[in-house]
């Protein structure tokens, strides 16, 4: 269970995904859903408040990664380090469930009532993100700051790499996206004239 | 009738904002809102499809300032340059509406469901802003990392020039934010040693 975590949850998630793909999202009731994973309707609704909520399970699972990779960061790792590294490592197994999560983009993608939620989910995982940097005594506006753009170049490589069907190391596209809006930002810096 | 556009949407979000801070969100209905500003109800349902909608009237105006000013920009500036001078300018009505921005604000903090649809928003300003950019020949994924960026900038702007209660001057702190940004992604660059 360990990709998944010790729970129902994981399971729920992918009985929902599947369903979702056989009958469409509005089709489906919660006891399928709990039917389909093993699990009576009353196991599901003691991890998700509605049906919308269960596509969001790995999701969870991320956002706790996340802060607590970012609260455990070493001492010396600066706030963008810190974020950066969170998100780089958290998406490490993103790659074993490729199909899942490409299948699950695709049901989020089609119910604007779902996309957002996702907007939600995304919004509070950067809040919890500044919480984390701000325990470790980074002040704001840098503690927001690095959350915000953290988690902006998360949602840009997450859409990216469901794209491209999740072929690309996730690490390595994380910080190349993470690149690219600095660059775009600041703009290209000019060639440096060597010094001889 | 010019900082609202030639039309009932301003008055109409402008009764909304003061029959919600009187009575609350979901204690006011459509035909209210109406007859505050004057109108019938046919009207309100002419300019919006729901109630939650009037409270994004001016954001709309915004959402066509920006596009506009981002499409027609110099063919000279950079796709970073365009968006940032959008930004900037359609943020020079902020000023005057301050009051009701802040009271607006407050609004849409005390409601998830506002503040779900204020996200999309922001998620479709976005993408409208990297669509305008590709029409000035930008291609992808330049267009879309300038819009994502200059979106958020936008956002993080925003949510401080209503804390600071619109005292600051919009352009000012929107390039601020900006450089603040782009310095927390690529890092507080070595100091240049001096050429002798």
């Amino acid at each position: 269970m360990g990709r998944w975590g010790p729970d129902a949850r994981g399971p729920l998630e992918q009985a929902a995904v599947e369903l979702c793909l056989e009958h469409g999202f509005e089709q489906i009731r919660v006891v399928e859903i709990a039917q389909r994973a093993g699990f009576s309707e009353r196991t599901f609704y003691r991890y998700f408040p509605d049906k919308p909520e269960v596509l969001f399970a790995g999701f969870g699972f991320l956002h706790g990664n996340v802060v607590s990779m970012v609260v455990g960061a070493p001492v010396t790792a600066g706030p963008m380090e810190a974020v950066a590294t969170a998100f780089e490592q958290a998406g490490a197994v993103f790659r074993e469930n490729a199909v899942r999560l490409r299948q699950r983009q695709h049901v989020i993608d089609g119910h604007p009532e779902l996309q957002a939620r996702e907007l939600s989910k995304v919004a509070t995982l950067a809040a919890a993100v500044a919480e984390a940097l701000r325990q470790r005594g980074v002040p704001d506006p840098a503690a927001m700051l690095a959350a915000e753009a953290g988690t902006l170049v998360f949602r840009i490589t997450f859409r990216a790499w469901i794209r491209d069907a999740g072929d690309q190391e996730w690490p390595r596209m994380f910080r190349q996206t993470l690149d690219a809006v600095g660059a775009v930002i600041v703009g290209t810096p000019p060639t440096p004239i060597p010094v001889t």
